[in-house]
C-alpha cells in the first residue's frame, strides 16, 4: 500500500484539517464530534440540508458544503457510516428553526446512524425530513443494503434540493424536490482496478490484469458481472442500457448527463466515456441539456467510471443552473 | 494495461469529441488540426491567450479554455507536443487583432513548436509575445528540457494572465504579468506510481512497492531522488523546503497555496498534504491567502501530488480571484 498519509488511524481527521486550512472561507470544521458546516450557519429562515457517510468519496460530501448545497457533511470513518452523535450534532448546529433534510444514500449503516439521529433531533424539537438516495441500477440487494445502492446521484439530489432551499422553498417542498431527482436519476459503475482502504492496508478484492467489474459499488462491492476488458464504448453500452431501461428514458427527454471518476481515471477518459455514451443518448432522441464530467463520488485511487442520467424538466434544470459555492461545485458566484 | 478507451491512436481524437460534447458552452473544437477555443473568440480588443502541449496532463489545458482565462489549447498526442500547424491555425482563430500571448510549458519540443508558430504568425502580421513556464524547482535540465520544467505553476499563469487580458490590458502588459506570475511561483511533484502512456502500453518508469520519486516529471521524467515511501509529512517537508529556498519566500509573505493531484491521488490525500504544507508555511510566517486543492496538472493515473507556492501581491490576488469560466476552473459567473 502506498497512500500519501501519516498513521492510518489518523486519515479522516488530518484531512479536515486540510480541508478547513485551504476552504476556510466557506466552511468551519468541528472537530470533535467531527462535521463540516457552512460558514455562515445556520442561515436564518433556510430549510438546511445535510448528509454524510463514509469517507474515501470525496468529494461527496464535504466538497458540496457551501451556498446552495449542504449546510453540512458528516464524514464518518472510511468506508464506514458516522455515528448518530456527530449527524445530530451537525443538525442542531445547521438548523435555524426551518427544519433539517437529511440525504442519505441507501446503506444500511448510514440509514441506521440518520435514522437515530433524527429521532433524537425530533425529542430536541429539531423537525427532520429525511430522503434516502437509491440511484445504482446494478443490483437489487447488495452488501450492507436492502434495496439499492446510493451513489453519483446523490451529488444532483444534493446540488438540486440545496438550490430549493436557497429560494426558500420550506421543508415538505425541499424533501419532494430531492425525493423527484432520486426518482429521476439513475447510475451504474464500473471499475478497472480495486481501492486500497488505509487501515485495511489491502485491496478490498481482486480483478486480473484483464477483468473488470461492471455495476460495481463504490465501496468495491460486487456488482453484475466480472469480465474482460473491452473497449471503452462496449462498456459505456453496458452501462448505459439497464439505466436508459429503468426509468425508463423516452426519446424526447432533456437528460442531464454525469460522467464520474472513480478517484483514479484519467480525465480523457472520462471524455472518452462521455462522448459515446452523448452519441448513444441522441440516436435514441434523447436530448443532453447539462453535463457534469469529473471526480464527484469517488472511492479513494480505484480507477473506473459511473454514468448517470438524470431526467430533467424546466423546474430542476433552473434550480440546477442556480448559483452554487462549494469546493468541488461552484458556478454564478 | 488497463484503460478505458477504444483505440490507443484515438484517444486524444475521441477525447476531444467528448470534451466538446459535455462544454459546447464555453468552447468550440477544430479536429483538423485539432484545437479547442472559446467559442465567442475573436474577443474584440482583447489580447488572445494560447496554450497547449501533450495530452495526458488534463485538465491542462483544454480545461482552462474560457472567459477570464484561455482563448485556445492545443492538444498534442499524449506526452507529445501539437505540432505548428494547429498551434498556428488556433492562434490565428482566436487573435482579433490586439495580438496573442503564447504560454508554454519549457519542454525543447513545445518551444521549438511554438516559436515556430509565433514566426509563422508573425509572417500573416499578428503579434505575438512568448511566455516561457519553468517554476519546477526540482531539477535544472532534464530529459527533453534545457532548464528547469514547466508543472503545475502553468495553471497560475494561465488564470492571473487571463485575468489580465480579460480586464483590457494590452498584449506587453498580459505578457509582463504572466512573466511575474512565472518568477513568483514554484513547484516540486512526488509520484507513487508511474502512468502509462496508451500508445505505448507499457508504464515509463518503474517503481519499487516500497519507492517513491521525488521532484518526478509530468511525463514520469526522473527527479532528485528515488526514496523509500515516508510518512505524508515528511514526504511535504522534501517538496516545500527546495521550494521556499529558491525564490526565496520570506516571513510576511502572502501566498497561494496549490496542492495538485497527479491523476490517480484520492483527495483525502491531497487534504493530508494541503494540512502539513499549510502549517509549514504558518510556521515560518508565511500567510496562506489563497487555495487550489484538485487535478489541474497531471499525468494521466499517475498517484503523487506536486505543491506549488506563489507569491501574491495586491494585484496578482485581485486577478486571481477575478471571474473566471472554463471546464475546470470557474467562479464569479
Amino acid at each position: 500500500m502506498k497512500k500519501l498519509i501519516n498513521d492510518p488511524k489518523n486519515v479522516v481527521d488530518e484531512a479536515v484539517v486540510g480541508f478547513e486550512a485551504a476552504h476556510g472561507d466557506i466552511v468551519t470544521v468541528s472537530h470533535d464530534p467531527i462535521y463540516i458546516a457552512r460558514k455562515d450557519a445556520p442561515v436564518q429562515g433556510k430549510v438546511a440540508l445535510v448528509s454524510g457517510g463514509g469517507s474515501g468519496h470525496e468529494p461527496l460530501h464535504g466538497g458540496f458544503v457551501g451556498y446552495g448545497m449542504l449546510d453540512a457533511a458528516i464524514p464518518g470513518p472510511v468506508f464506514t457510516s458516522p455515528t448518530p452523535d456527530p449527524i445530530l450534532a451537525a443538525t442542531k448546529a445547521v438548523d435555524s428553526g426551518a427544519g433539517v433534510l437529511h440525504i442519505v444514500k441507501n446503506y444500511t449503516g448510514d440509514v441506521l446512524n440518520f435514522e437515530t439521529a433524527a429521532d433524537l433531533a425530533a425529542a430536541e424539537d429539531i423537525e427532520v425530513r429525511t430522503v434516502i438516495v437509491d440511484d445504482d441500477v446494478a443490483v437489487k440487494d447488495s452488501l450492507y443494503t436492502a434495496g439499492r445502492r446510493g451513489v453519483a446521484g446523490t451529488v444532483l439530489v444534493e446540488k438540486i434540493a440545496g438550490a430549493a432551499a436557497e429560494r426558500g422553498d420550506d421543508l415538505d417542498a425541499v424533501a419532494a424536490i430531492a425525493t423527484k431527482v432520486n426518482s429521476q436519476v439513475r447510475t451504474m459503475g464500473v471499475a478497472l482496478t480495486p481501492c486500497v482502504v488505509p487501515h485495511a492496508g489491502e485491496p478490498s478484492f481482486v480483478l486480473a490484469d484483464d477483468e473488470i467489474e461492471i455495476g460495481i459499488g463504490i465501496h468495491g462491492e460486487p456488482g453484475r458481472e466480472r469480465i474482460k476488458l473491452e473497449p471503452a464504448d462496449a462498456i459505456v453500452d453496458r452501462l448505459l442500457a439497464p439505466i436508459l431501461e429503468d426509468l425508463p428514458f423516452a426519446s424526447g427527454d432533456k437528460v442531464l448527463l454525469l460522467v464520474n471518476g472513480m478517484g483514479g481515471t484519467p480525465q480523457v477518459e472520462l471524455y472518452i466515456v462521455f462522448r459515446h455514451a452523448a452519441a448513444v443518448l441522441a440516436e435514441k432522441g434523447i436530448e443532453v441539456t447539462r453535463s457534469l464530467v469529473g471526480n464527484f463520488v469517488t472511492s479513494l485511487e480505484m480507477q473506473g467510471v459511473s454514468i448517470s442520467v438524470l431526467k430533467l424538466d424546466d423546474e430542476l434544470t433552473e434550480l440546477y443552473d442556480a448559483p452554487v459555492q462549494t469546493a468541488a461545485l461552484r458556478w454564478g458566484r
